[in-house]
């Protein structure tokens, strides 16, 4: 099968998934998660010549994250349940309004049609996004990295075959493999309505610079802390210790703190302290390293660096205004936090700060799909459009408008130029 | 100034019309506003000038469209104030949810920063998108059609000094001139958040073929009405002729008219000497041609086609599911309606169609930004992402999360391996 032709056929099938019921697509979760566990031989023994492939050529931690157990099945089996115990995210009635008797409109959520998804080396991707559009009533075309692609086709099968067995178009789930493959899948703006790039920050603008298709996702997350000269440094010391050291891979861990001059020389060298113990390497700008001298300071070079690792930049600024300026000019617009006991200052900050969280007195670390409650997370989104910040369920939905009337027609509430009336006028009520 | 200097400066006016209460944006627009009669003598001859530059290679509706008058200033200045009599886009509260005790989440609608709009021959145009960004708290970047780039010119001028009067920055409404221009700023989505193509389906086309900006715009409508085998065909009639010739070059106006093959050898008939009798020109399939023989219909050529003028085609079709299956082939997903007397006929179309409007016994020519009771109408929108139809000022805006906290760093609500416990759990009570 050609690529496009795969798009077509996922393109036909979500059109089946769009008009279920959320009953209907919750039985089809509930097969595919039934359907994992009996296939644990085949999916452990694909999974075994995956890494046996993949050999020497992967670092323990990607290795790590490629392998499956029985255990991990049993996990895949529980998330694609969790999924479908979420509240329905189609058919919300958004924004309702009676333009004029007997003419409704309703703006309600509706599936985005089809999505695709690029993931690196984990098989448990599969599973989750293949749930996620099963629940939103999407498509959704896979590309799993290289190493993965054994134990990804194993599972797609799996998918597959349990889609069937509801009656419902298998090709709701389907995998590309192989780099041409998905090179194509982004020329197909026609077919895909959404890419979903999921990994290294290589491959997230890879996808971000070759395909008109919209793109889900953030290459980086430059997070910034900026302590107030009024503060709680207790709270300080704490809030950033767990933005730095809670999961220094993470892009919502804190690369850069930012501290208020007045404070500089007497909060920074505990910090240093602080962070010092906690195994965190330091950078400096020339403020810095002067007030921590004795201490092992290197130079910042760039301060648009996320170091992903417990290492982090700190900088002294004059007032709120530099911090903010700071941030605007180095960061990446993910999430930016104040710590101060100042309330119109941390409110200042809130307002001005243009990024997709902006927190007081809170660890950058909360910026996540599940943290903040949306009980799934699709991704994080840095681009301001369509789903900004952790994205939950709804972020594979669109929206559209219905118009429900009694033989109306658009002429009748025209001013005639004649009379200086129209026949009949909007009420325009919102409805809720 | 280079482009980029432009879009420089731009995104540092956005900064400051980002941070803005409703009033001092209201006060903005009313120096505006108030701005644009005094000048009129600027302005009228500008467009003298521009109209003798167009001379001949013009269209009569062009020149139209082109041509100033002190009437035409009043009701630009008119229609920049009721912009500001909008409700504030800004600071709405989209979501709120307690996250902790002590822990808040709120989503606020925010501007996207800076909009780049692409228009041709329209000088109200200046006036109007200028004023959608403003009260939105936008950076608007404009280039103009060459017809209309010294009337322009002066208009911005205009509207700047007024900016300037008010102590806000002139940048945030600037002039590109030249098609080289505008290419540059196409390449800028570093520093441009939306581009708007106001104009031809090949200016449209054009935009998003060449930008990794997102789009707003639709470059096309090709719109339908299926007519059910049960309904009231003298309200269907009406329906029809105000969809195809209220305003035939409106992009919501119906083209294609598929009837169920049920009543097509009754109602096809009656159609077309109810259209024909208005001027409008038939094309239909075999089907059609067959019942309407001693009628002048020519053949349909291309169901994909967007007559933009008082012409139609008609088709015959077998099943609900075959006018949702034509639709789904040959419709640009703009706007789509049935008529039908059968609710469930009504409601399964609702459902099923893919569109950014759907209606039941309605007009296509509904799908407005006004007529929806949006106040102002910054495009139509056939993407899926961000916003979809008749998009308002909602359409300039975004959202970014918030979190007010007292201290808290996520590693509290981790569940520890040792103890089984979380030393905190999220609460995750929605709080509107």
């Amino acid at each position: 099968m050609t690529t496009r032709a795969v798009a077509e056929a996922a393109r036909r099938a979500s059109r089946v998934l769009a008009t279920l019921e959320n009953a209907a697509r919750n039985r089809a979760l509930e097969a595919m998660a039934a359907a994992i566990e009996p296939a644990s031989a085949r999916l452990l023994q694909a999974n075994a010549e995956d890494l046996r492939a993949a050999g020497e050529s992967l670092s323990p931690a990607t290795l790590a994250r490629l392998r499956l157990s029985e255990a991990k099945l049993k996990e895949m089996a529980e998330q694609v349940r969790s999924v479908a115990a979420l509240p329905d995210p189609l058919g919300r009635v958004l924004d309702a309004i009676e333009m004029d008797e007997g003419l409704h409109l309703t703006r309600v959520s509706v599936p985005l049609g089809v999505v695709g998804v690029i993931f690196e080396a984990r098989p448990d991707a599969v599973t989750q996004i293949a749930a996620l559009a099963v629940k939103s009533g999407n498509a959704a075309i896979l590309k799993a990295g290289r190493e993965v692609e054994g134990t990804a086709g194993v599972l797609v099968e799996v998918l597959r075959s349990a889609l069937r067995g509801c009656g419902l178009p298998e090709d709701a789930v389907s995998l590309l493999r192989g780099r041409e493959r998905a090179q194509e899948l982004l020329g197909m703006h026609d077919l895909v309505d959404l890419m979903i790039p999921r990994g290294s920050k290589a491959l997230v603008e890879y996808v971000q610079a070759n395909t008109r298709i919209p793109v889900l996702g953030h290459a980086e997350g430059v997070c910034h802390i900026y302590v107030d000269k009024s503060v709680d440094e207790a709270m300080a010391l704490r809030v950033i210790e767990d933005a730095k050291t809670d999961y220094p891979a993470a892009c919502n861990a804190v690369e850069t703190v930012l501290v208020h001059r007045a404070i500089a020389a007497e909060f920074l060298p505990r910090l240093a302290e602080h962070l010092r113990a906690r195994g965190v390497v330091l950078h400096g700008d020339e403020a810095v390293r002067g007030l921590l001298r004795g201490i092992e300071v290197t130079a910042v070079t760039d301060w648009h660096t996320e170091y992903g690792e417990p290492a982090v930049s700190l900088g002294v600024v004059a007032s709120l205004e530099d911090a903010i300026e700071h941030i605007h000019a180095h960061g990446s617009a993910h999430t930016e936090s104040i710590l101060s006991s100042d309330e119109a200052a941390a409110e200042r900050f809130l307002r001005e700060v243009d990024a997709s969280s902006v927190m007081h007195n809170a660890s950058t670390r909360f910026a996540d799909g599940f943290r903040y409650g949306f009980g799934a997370e699709v991704g994080i989104s840095t681009s301001k459009l369509h789903a900004r910040g952790p994205v939950g369920l709804e972020g594979l939905t669109t929206y559209k408008y219905l118009l429900r009337g009694t033989g109306q027609g658009a002429g009748e509430y025209r001013v005639s130029s004649e009379t200086g009336k129209a026949a009949r006028t909007f009420t325009h009520r919102r409805a809720r």
